[in-house]
């Protein structure tokens, strides 16, 4: 699932132009629509090392920037991923970067405008980042349960693209791609996760991800009888309440 | 109790099957319905290390991935369980995922996906998984009183199988196997346990687990008398609310 | 008070069933019934050392399973008291285990199931519980006003024995055992206790326990007026609302 | 203000009857009715040495029992003030204990019973207390709103001593012996504390205490006018309402 | 705006005295009525040296008590702003002591009444204040929102000064002192604080202090249009609400 | 976009004379609107240095003032960007200084007093600013929902200058100043942002800033579709709600 990204509406494009314009990128998208993907596949386009960080609300700024460590009678500073992004010109991607806490976030705000700076206020010292550095990063506006957003001030350094799940003919052609199913069981499973996606009265906190068909394509592809590996792939995943679940079984008994 | 698992609903072939496509997997029941054990009979199986980690809310990353002890003069790093599991290609069963902190899960997030990676901060060091290494986690969603729900980008990770209670029959077997009481008393046991099992109206949190029956017929089997051994080895257990305990001794009496 | 347990219903024999089938066991009951005043009895009899850990939210599991210490250029590991207990084989006694932190109750799952071991992080070792190990924990369920609750996956890892207070018969030789007053006195005071129990509309959070009873005997013997003794050793104990002081009172005055 | 204690209601006898027992005492009042007074005069008719120790939420179990303190290249270990009292067999006094942490109270148990002693987890030391040693605790029921309690589990641990005010022929004495007033001015004073007492409707968080009463005396006595004295020494220290300043204003004008 | 403190009521008879009788005070009065200008004043006239600390909720007792510090091979003691203020016989002024830390509070306790002393428990160490010493605090009771309240116990201690803004006049003359604008122009802007502080219904939370005038008169004396600087001294200043803002500075215009 | 300023109501005189009168100044105003560009262009006036600090809730004051490094066996005291400004007297720059933590804000009061001083606690050392220190402070009051507010003993240190966005005239000059694009893309990209401040019914968090409308400039000269480049550098960025989305990509249809 890893070197291959099917654009949908320009994506390479918008990504190109912030790129060569020196301004950074948003991604918003739901989970598994591919934002993960586009960066590492431009990340090879353009020729440049991927650095990811995983934001949440436990990395403190020092886990991102640096720290001093104590190694036997000597203190030796080690750059942390962020620091190590912008000296090397990397590609920087800052994966749901809503849920980092503020000091994290105020300390890419020099990165993410004219400056391309990082200051590193244990060392005292500013990196200003290469030509090549970018940094991107990726939000989820479809929680809905008023989680942490981003501040206007973060927000507005970035252009923002948005994203949204691939049609059947491309998600059917892709799961060809990643897995060895027939080209007619891709097609059922691409079919299948239209019909879900469209049931909105689900109530799914998420919808499912082409990640979802891949696995379930896989564990077909081994032998399992395609309804129980739609039950364990896709219906299981996607909830816990029994009544939805029974919905999306009954889904998945139309489909095998 | 260790070595024996029931298959209810071809748990060992889903199991193996996910192990096999090395997709992580992640087992939802209620306390005490067997999801450890099946974890400990399938390493068993697999011929594989079972390294098992309990998660909960005071657990950092640190714990898990690894740290720095100073000792004497020296700074010597130690994997912390998860680290040792990547390394040496262990099975790895995170009980009870929910309950760990964001960015413990979010240190799992490149051992889930395609990537099979862990990346340890402190060493700046990524270590690849072998293909021997499964991640294996557990979810009760039976709790109702809104207990820490897994983020949708975790969830989609992980192929799901839904695990239960065994019906009598095979629970009282599994008494028989694990005690030396009687198989009249084993079968008591198991349908006290199905009529306890059917009774939502008693508002239970959970309802009894195969474990509160082995430790029932324990006592009866030496010599405790058998009303007694069900109420302190399950009415007691279940509820400290004074009627829902009548109730369930009044159903132990009717069963001794 | 140290090594008298007056039995209500058959305490040492369930007890000593869990001992000799290595179940771990919880006491339920409320404030000064005499659970810490069983475990002590119990440990003589089965000739055990008794280590007590009395359960906060302020301890850490560094405090309860061991931490390094730095002294002078040396770093010393020093077993904590639960892991005292389980290399000695001692019983171990978890006063309040409801209202330890969940990393505390989580690192106690393995000693209280089957496996009968301790892991210690830090040290990357587990130790085996020898035969002798027996770990109960107490727990007080009275406490009305939503206080911490157990998960039923720790709850059903014990067998459970409910306990309340002595009679009025058995509470009076009880003050006799312990104190120096006469016998009417003491029976004067097992029987203001128990009309004080009765009286539920009082509205106290917990009702007297036999240790203000044994307190106030000690304040009559020592020449002070019975009803000042009354007073100051259980009214003014049990409530600070003036109403249910005056009442208590009143039943003082009564009673001498 | 330091050596002398006015008896109301046997507090003395309650006191000595305690310690010639070996029973912890709690004292129950308002703020500046004497508790802290009768502690230090107990202590000087006792011979004992006083260790006072003021409770507050922010106050570590370290901070009490003691800590390791690095000095140069050693380790030293340093008691807190209740190690001290407990080795030395002191009078431990601890101030508005509802107000301490879990662990701080938790730790205190072990010396509040049978057992008095204390267990140091750092140094895996029992202190057993010599029989000279008392502990005292002091405890504001006054307080409306909801502040912290005590646990029945601590509470019933201890004798308890309802202590008020003076009435205003002991308390005119008490500002003679501690002021330079006269004995009219004196009278006046205490007269005026009663009025402000028994006007409930006040709605004072705490009403007057003796300490106002000495404070305003000494101002009196250096010269200032007796209303303006009352109004900085009294009105102003108990109430920022407007209303009932001008309320407790018009009570000292008409007083002087 | 640093040597001069215009008496309104007494206040420093009320100080003196205080000082003389070795009683702290409490100094009650809104945002910029002249509080520190009065400490200040007093600092001067009693000789003392003054230590200043504002207190905030985010100050330790380490902080304002001293701690040790590792300085090379060495462990150095470093007191803090209190203790040396203590050590030193300063003037002590605890300015918004409300905000203060509990332990913060109640480490000041023995050294607001008849001890006057401060216990080091890390060093356990207790300093005796000499006669010189006095400890002032300043407390605003016109926050309305709620915020912290001092204890009965910390309040009872302190002699209590209320304080408020000068009459116009005493304003006017103030300005003259401080600033080089004109007699007219000074009493125009005392004038236009006397008219603003009157408009209760502006709902401002804290109206114009003394300094926003001397502010103001600077701008204007520096050649600033009047009308520009009111607005940017005091309008914007006051409030963030378009509607309010407009309403003040149509009071300005009508002033100049 | 760094080194020019477009004035719009005496901004330049305003802060020019609270320079050369010592008082410190604090810009009102929505993200974007120039805060940040008056203060770079004013250092280079002015001929500061300047160090600019943003703000957040996870700063301490160690990060500003300074604070001891360990390296090798040194203890070796690093200023923070606070004590460098007021050491070399540059011009500090305080970015959205309400959310900073209270101690940092308190720390900053002598600062923006008369008194022009700081203090470094940890050093037991005074700096006296020298004539050339400012301090500017930034803060948005257009945050609805309840954000920190500043108390008003902070807020009446500064004098306070309301900033707000550029007529379009001024936008399109400044767009042509810092982009490569036509002078009649600039004046249709400058009245599209006023045709979406206007629309208050939008309810937008913040509305456009000028960055957005230089960013959007740069991908159409670099060759995007002017529509597309408003959507992913306006549209998107300013919201995640798909009608208001649909509303502001209908105005960029009918600019473009």
């Amino acid at each position: 699932m890893n070197n291959y990204f099917c654009e949908r509406n320009h994506e390479i494009e918008v990504f190109e132009r912030c790129y060569y314009n020196q301004l950074p990128l948003m991604l918003k998208g739901p989970t598994g629509c591919g934002k993960s993907q586009l960066v590492q596949v431009m990340a090879e386009r353009l020729k440049l090392h991927l650095i990811k960080v995983a934001c949440n609300e436990d990395t403190s700024s020092a886990d991102l920037l640096g720290r001093f460590l104590i190694k036997g009678a000597e203190t030796i500073w080690q750059d942390g991923p962020v620091t190590r992004a912008v000296r090397s010109g990397a590609l920087l991607y800052l994966d749901e970067v809503a849920e980092a806490r503020e000091d994290v976030v105020v300390a890419l705000h020099p990165l993410t405008d004219h400056r391309r700076e990082l200051y590193l206020d244990r060392l005292n010292e500013t990196i200003q980042a290469p030509a090549s550095f970018m940094c991107v990063a990726s939000f989820n506006p479809g929680y809905q349960q008023g989680f942490k957003e981003l501040k206007p001030s973060t927000r507005q350094r970035f252009v923002s693209l948005v994203m949204d799940y691939l049609n059947d003919e491309d998600e059917s052609n892709l799961i060809l791609r990643l897995t060895e199913v027939s080209s007619n069981e891709a097609r059922m499973l691409a079919k299948l996760a239209q019909k879900i996606r469209l049931l909105a009265e689900y109530n799914l906190k998420e919808t499912v991800s082409t990640r979802l068909l891949v696995n379930t394509a896989k564990l077909i592809h081994d032998g399992m009888e395609p309804r129980r590996a739609g039950y364990v792939g896709i219906a299981e995943v996607l909830s816990d309440d029994p009544e939805i679940i029974r919905a999306l079984k009954d889904l998945i008994d139309l489909s095998f």
